[in-house]
């Protein structure tokens, strides 16, 4: 690098400058962290990271993770400072409005070179461990010619201290992934106070117990970050480096206390500032020189992104590199069509987590892409495949995660590999336990993330594990959850025609539940109905008084109902229900048609009834269970639960008034 | 101890061959972990544990926590052999049967001795931690002669692995809680295999990053086994015990194996177990003498709690520690009537997690069984008070804890007080973040513990933080939690009124969400009206149209529309339903006049609409966000979503067809 280290100084200045002046425009936000971490953040960028600012999308690029999110303002102003198009400075000017990028925190769907969305602490150094973890299977796969990058995070007290980190760092350490550096904040400040008001712990003592490399430094002084940040990259193990920096720092009176660190500066306080700093440009005004710095710092990445596209061109895979970057599947249909056929002849009675793994065994040994593996519940959760063999620090080549018990990390790393691209992740746990993954489920969808969760044993009928075992309100809940597909398929059909949807949405997750027990096929058709998201699986043969609608395990019951029904010469339609938020998106005379006025309309379904409403109507009836389950197996389970033909048929009675 | 250390196998192959019987009776559950743990539980209860088989509530016992509940055979024996009431010999046959109380996890409202529900993995641990609080605490406030217990945990890998546990064990370690004891079963065996498929930590290390004392011993070896619990208690720091296991011990073809985890035996390898160990006995029965040694351990407990009665007899504090661990509140209503009556004359405006405050300022003067903290927020969550000094390792008497970024372990740490008894636990974190703490919260509903979850910024009203901070799905998803309380007040009143709804709910936890935002006073009167869940505000002026039903911050912006309709001529109801749940216990003549069918009922709530038709009817309108929110000031988004009066009127009037 050219750049002289004493025009490191005023670098990290501007970064100041711009976010305690942000910060102040907006009146909310949190200066003390980008003015604590520009010293850091200036040494990388000018010594370390590969990036591009013309091209935010360049595969082979660093990813750089601000998991400190809240410090939005330190990853606006490098991304201004360097040269990306975005955010101009009348975006910084707008920090936190509504037509601004800038957002209160970073958005990487509405910024280029914003590689996640961060804010919900603990969760961009876990995405950033998927993200290295693509990085290196790519690498097995294409070659150090086209892939060699490096990830690199800045994470705070508040990253480390939960829970995730634990699960995030285990795997890190466990798959030996050297290529990731995590630069720690080390301000000993939370927003309660001083670290010593809530924790005790020896945190690089811990990372080194889950197998990372550690180093220290003086986060103010570019000699020494570099030479942790040298120390950390020629070690083979992921790194921590612990950066011991004064929150605020530049704002006299300010720095090193919790005050700085969600509220701005306020008026006085940024005059000392300028002061302290002597920066004398204008609020919004970087002067020549600096941004010269900073500008010609951005574009000595040209030539890297070039003799990447030669190498690329040159290189027999570059295409399919590029395909998968794309985020575009192979050609074709993955096998689906064929498989499903097959189907309809063989109508095989297997639970839905087993008609999901052969499913999966078409699909994985097409689509390269796909990625799998099981919070340890592998054999539960039917995830593996035989094209899926393990990843391993010496494998990582494989395309199956043993992610171990942790349900969380697991979610966010597969967010990190859909957001690297390259990979179609998709992972394995039970469904009840998606309440520990629920806020990585929910980043999925609001970061556009392809991310399928395999989510087995989905209803009390899983049996005897018992009610911490046994979803009641979580297929429901999770329907609730903005921009996520959430798919209960009734059968093998159904099933296969779920995965083939979920690995299409180019942008937004798919959550697949899936039954313990075996049920039997419903369908005999290829005609791949569930991509409606509910449609009428049998007509009435009487005139028609009900329409029966559930979903998954219950539409096996719906049938028999309508049987009942039927004999004594009530007309009931059934509806299949696989994916409600896929059936509201149909037109109204098609959603009409399948549910229509003129007939009693019933759920079944063996979740909270609260919802159902929607789609039964106020004077429908909703069948359901509205407590928690219990131990016993599913047979009696779904008796004493009121899911049988006898329970449920003199109810729709009732209510017809027959 | 008088038991000859040479009965103390015998005594362990009882549990063996109860735990591999049930599980084969049972034609499902985890034999592996109660074999491999046998020999420790056995000294444990022989040795250390304090406990009255005749008095499971027994104030002074010393707390167990089958932190893996999968075992739950482990416990189920151990509470037969002592000599509890329960489980029956018939209870123990019909494991995982509807009929008996030995469900295939620990639950504790069915089986006294059973300190709290466990199987989600992590939260045992994390609920101890809890209990020691507890202990502690209320130790400070009674002294050594009532007070004076101890917390044991047998966890084991996956409890170990998953997130929480860096939570717990950070809060603990941080606290110096020295009488709790964690017995890790370290068989190196998880569900996929073994544990180095997904993991390489050093977990004694990282246990003593985080400020605890760590032993290892050969978990068959009664000897050694004692030799490390003695060094463990005698530590005055929180204890990991390594207990090196066989799973399975005892089954000669497959211990050691994952296939011995969560499987039956079979037939032939129980008889082989039943060869090796020399076990003669048929299923379910118990050689006298080992039944024997093992009622004589549970006998001698008597003493202990009779002489522990005699000193609370002579105490004067003795009647005031009974009544908190009975829990029932002081006399009186703390308060609030009076506080409630102030408000109603004041009118202030002020957001609903200010007048929160204003209710703990309240209550926690006058109850001092309400212990507090926040996950690093309390400056946000308003949740700490005057009389809340803080909890730390040298002033266990605090009633504030600083609980660090930790929501999940503050979650589990709450449950863990309540369940231990004599505190009524509450703690805040941002509504957006009960997802991180989501399972806790429903282990909470199922324990039937009385938890208050201070859950604040509750809408996009919190401005610019923007989606990752705003709850939009949340409090309808909490809704859907079996026996949760989900207050949503309007002003201080109806949160004073929420407060005190909560603090005496005995049996189920409570979530308040609460606004960033200041909220003008829609109450005057002070008639406890949030106990019905909702009522009319307003009742129309001109002929009633219209019944406008809305929650927390939206119910002032119904009361604008209300007038709005009503200078039209359009006459409105308003309803403030501050508790969905309670609204729906009230009967339904109740119901039907507050929402009645003439009448077209508009919901208005800043989140998901899914959910609301079941109160405004299929006919009805709902006012609410289905889409993620944006970073920018909380005026502007809700303008931008669509919550004026100038956007909700003409929605109101086109339904109306006026």
């Amino acid at each position: 690098m050219s750049i002289d280290p004493a025009r490191l100084g005023p670098m990290a200045n501007a970064i100041r400058a711009l976010s305690m002046d942000a910060v102040q425009a907006a009146n909310s936000g949190h200066p003390g962290m980008p003015m604590g971490m520009a010293d850091v953040a200036t040494v990388l960028y000018s010594r370390f990271l590969k990036f591009d600012p013309a091209r935010p999308d360049w595969s082979d690029r660093d990813r750089f993770v601000l998991s400190a999110g809240h410090g939005s303002m330190l990853i606006y102003s490098l991304l201004h400072l360097t040269g990306y198009a975005q955010p101009t400075m009348d975006d910084i000017r707008n920090f936190r409005q509504l037509t601004s990028p800038c957002a209160g925190h970073p958005e990487n769907f509405l910024l280029p070179g914003v590689e996640c969305t961060t804010g919900p602490l603990g969760q961009g150094l876990a995405m950033a461990v998927g993200m290295a973890m693509a990085e290196r299977h790519l690498n097995a796969t294409y070659g150090d010619a086209l892939v060699d990058h490096r990830t690199w995070v800045i994470a705070g007290d508040g990253c480390l201290m939960e829970g995730i980190n634990h699960e995030a760092i285990g795997l890190a350490g466990h798959l030996g992934l050297g290529r990731l550096v995590v630069l720690w904040d080390d301000n000993r400040i939370t927003i309660d106070g001083d670290t010593d008001l809530s924790t005790s712990e020896d945190i690089p003592a811990r990372y080194r117990a889950a197998g990372w490399h550690t180093e220290d430094c003086d986060g103010h002084d570019p000699a020494d970050i570099t030479r942790a940040i040298e120390a950390a990259v020629a070690d083979g193990r992921p790194s921590l480096v612990a950066c011991r920096t004064v929150i605020g720092k530049g704002a006299p009176n300010k720095q090193g206390s919790h005050n700085v660190h969600g509220s701005p500066l306020g008026a006085e306080e940024i005059a000392a500032t300028r002061e302290a700093l002597g920066w004398t440009a204008a609020p919004f005004e970087i002067p020549a020189d600096v941004l010269a710095d900073w500008r010609a710092l951005g574009a000595k990445g040209a030539a890297a992104s070039a003799a990447w596209d030669a190498r690329a061109a040159a290189d027999a895979q570059g295409a399919e590199l590029a395909r998968r970057m794309s985020g575009d599947l192979p050609a074709g249909d993955g096998g689906v069509a064929e498989y499903i056929a097959k189907l309809s002849a063989d109508k095989l009675k297997v639970a839905t987590r087993k008609s999901s793994e052969m499913a999966l065994e078409v699909l994985t040994a097409s689509i390269p892409d796909l990625v799998g593996g099981s919070a340890d519940l592998t054999g539960s959760n039917n995830t593996k495949t035989k094209s899926t063999t393990p990843v391993g620090k010496d494998s990582y080549g494989g395309r199956y995660v043993y992610y171990g018990i942790r349900e969380f990390g697991m979610a966010a790393a597969m967010n990190g590999m859909a957001l690297h691209g390259g990979i179609v992740p998709y992972g394995g746990t039970f469904l009840v336990f998606s309440d520990y993954c629920r806020n990585a489920i929910r980043l999925s969808a609001l970061q556009h993330a392809r991310v399928v969760y395999v989510m087995t044993h989905d209803s009390i009928g899983l049996g005897e594990d018992g009610p911490t075992h046994q979803p009641v309100e979580h297929v429901m809940s999770l329907r609730m959850i903005p921009n996520v597909l959430v798919f209960r398929p009734a059968d093998a059909v159904e099933t296969a025609e779920a995965w083939a949807l979920a690995i299409r949405e180019t942008s937004r997750p798919s959550v697949l539940a899936l039954s313990r027990q075996n049920l039997p096929a419903v369908r005999a058709d290829g005609a791949f109905k569930t991509a409606k998201g509910g449609y009428r699986l049998k007509a009435a043969d009487a005139a028609r008084k009900v329409v029966l609608v559930a979903t998954g395990s219950e539409v096996e019951l719906a049938l028999d109902v309508a049987k009942a029904l039927e004999a004594e010469g009530i007309g009931s339609d059934v509806v299949s229900m696989p994916c409600a938020e896929l059936f509201v998106e149909q037109d109204a005379g098609y959603r009409a048609d399948v549910l229509p006025v003129d007939a009693l309309k019933v759920s079944i379904e063996a979740g909270v009834t609260l919802g159902w409403e929607r789609f039964v109507g106020s004077d429908g009836l909703t069948i359901g269970i509205d407590s928690f389950g219990a131990s016993a197996p599913a047979e009696v389970l779904f008796k004493h639960f009121g899911f049988t033909v006898e329970a449920i048929v003199p109810k729709i009675k009732a209510k017809l008034g027959i």
